[in-house]
């Protein structure tokens, strides 16, 4: 299948790029981040919504799409894209991560993981052949490798035969993968451990993947242990690849992770804080139950321009969230997800014009001063 | 307030009028059909989406809002059209209906109606002038009487009873009706007995309010009861002021009702029954979580040319009924308030051509083929 990754220019005072990924659904700019759609929607939006908030490219769970409705009934009606009515790119993960946080639930082996769905409790066994069918049947424009995610922490012995079950899974993937199928990237693994890490990309990248990610990070493990491993990692995939870093995270972890070289990112946070009630503002976090704004008849944030903050008061989206709401879903993921979209334009301008670096310091001034202002809700802001 | 009833042709096979409501948001067509915004949201839809769906109308439950967020905070804020982002006519309930609803919570005297709260269980009292007040307030374009709504079968020296009492709040509300306030609807009682309807209509007239509505019917009572009392009771309902029948109904109940000179018409079938996956179509009910839509394509009526059915296949919507997701409920929504606009709409195009009897015949026919067909379905889809 058609696909294209590009580099059109690098920060010079970081690691980061500012890429082009074309798939035969268009193309994205990278740094990008993909709303996560678990079960084939991304919660309470309709693509065209997704359009005009500025998204580029969505991901989907191969788990819950494989579990419901079931890939062959989406390959049958023409596959994910046309069955959810999003025309733009879809990245498919594996289904690994969700099997793996089945936890007792699941068992694994050489040849591939058995696992009791959490909707009916019936059993399924999920092999690197069998995702690659899945995602095959998706129609994805980029699917992803089999791969274990191992709990941080782990012991050494454990991560080690670990990544290595991974890595020759992905060797599997690779072998079964046809001409039609959608590109495929590698997983590296490897826990905490700098070598593992290291020999995990070393390996896979020998296979010559079409992109890299980076799994098992963001699991729990300390922020600065996040950063250095993705800084140790990015040093043995190929310069000209895309690298993805998995279920990150806060805009604050995504500029961090820019700045190392990463150009792919996806999470669930914007979407699922955004039904709790908490709203990304330039000024902080935001939790819209508050009594404070049951009069208040200002927007989110005065400086946003989406289609929530043009039109609603805070004592609106207040009381659609106490009264259980519907909109209040719709309304609170259409700006969280404007304002991550908008964090990442921000981001790509700043490579554009080689002045990452400022836009970084310039936001954690804004931390800091709003960390004098109210404590509480600037270490929510950042880290 | 700016308030105007027109009629612009009558069918002369019927008593049906094609009208138009004059408010100072703007005008819409009668026979009308008002979507329930009982929290202040058409559950699920943006005020845009109405538009496109071609809603001219909703309205608004005091009862709720009263409650949540308050009247108070609706007035600060500059009115419920504002506080919602709807800039259409509104017309506002008194609560009564769902007050009395309660049963044992609520309690009934000469002075106004006490209350607990369905939310906690706090107490309140309701009075004419009191919802007259709430609804100055919310800035509605029609207000509604304070009524008490009797249950069916009631007896007739109660139902007596009530209906004067009805009688009585409405000229109380009346008394302290101000200029600028929303134009004012009496609601005609009388249970399901001819005498207490008449006396009920002829005192109500009396006092010359802006529109007359019948309350207490579609609460049990068997349809041709219904019909019978409606027909009764329009003929002491001035020729020239807009006749609303509350609650009303199934497509088939509006188009009996329209032909018996009803006006306006508001009930929450079209949206409750989209979010428990029942759609309304061209041919009958459907139940999106049937078995046999698990790989259907199709989309839901393929003569339907609303956003849903322009994009999504029954597949898809079975899909994320089950899944529970959020967009089930929009997309269903959408596709049952297309299909009541479009059946307002073939109504009011009949009565302007002089056809309505037509259409009531080839809808029947419809109906009684479709039965031949499939008898369960049928009997849903007409009465």
């Amino acid at each position: 299948m058609a696909f294209r990754f590009e580099i059109q220019t690098k920060d010079t005072s970081s690691q980061a790029r500012l890429g082009k990924i074309e798939t035969a659904h268009g193309s994205f700019t990278t740094p990008a981040f993909m709303p996560v759609g678990t079960q084939g929607t991304i919660k309470s939006l309709t693509p065209e919504e997704l359009v005009e908030i500025g998204v580029e490219a969505i991901l989907g769970n191969t788990y819950h799409l494989y579990l419901r409705p079931g890939y062959e009934t989406i390959g049958r009606l023409g596959g994910l894209h046309k069955f959810i009515h999003w025309e733009r790119p879809i990245l498919t993960d594996s289904g690994g991560y969700q099997v793996f946080s089945l936890g007792s639930l699941r068992k694994i082996s050489e040849e591939g993981v058995t696992f009791h769905s959490h909707l009916d409790g019936s059993l399924h066994f999920l092999t690197p052949e069998k995702v690659m069918e899945i995602q095959r049947n998706l129609g994805s424009d980029i699917a992803m490798v089999l791969d274990e995610c191992v709990p941080y922490p782990s012991p050494y012995e454990y991560v080690k035969e670990s990544t290595s079950l991974t890595t020759r899974w992905a060797k599997r993937c690779l072998q079964v993968r046809q001409e039609s199928d959608p590109a495929l990237f590698a997983i590296v693994q490897g826990g905490m451990y700098r070598d593992l890490r290291e020999e995990s990309a070393k390996d896979l990248v020998q296979m010559n993947f079409q992109g890299y990610a980076m799994g098992g990070l963001s699991v729990g493990e300390p922020k600065s242990i996040m950063l250095e491993i993705v800084d140790w990692t990015t040093q043995f995939l190929p310069e000209n690849g895309p690298r993805y870093l998995m279920g990150v995270g806060t805009p604050e972890d995504i500029l961090d992770a820019v700045m190392l070289g990463i150009d792919l990112f996806d999470c669930v946070l914007p979407t699922r804080n955004a039904r709790n009630g908490t709203l990304f503002t330039s000024g902080g976090k935001v939790s819209i139950k508050q009594a404070q704004y049951a009069d208040d008849g200002k927007p989110i944030d005065e400086t946003c321009l989406c289609y929530t903050c043009r039109h609603y008061s805070r004592a609106y989206l207040r009381h659609l969230y106490l009264a259980n709401e519907i909109l209040s879903s719709r309304l609170n993921t259409i700006h969280n997800l404007f304002y991550y979209m908008n964090w990442m334009k921000s981001i790509q301008e700043s490579i554009r014009e080689n002045r990452l670096a400022d836009f970084y310091r310039e936001r954690r001034q804004q931390r800091d001063d709003l960390e004098i202002e109210n404590p509480a809700q600037s270490r929510t802001l950042w880290g």
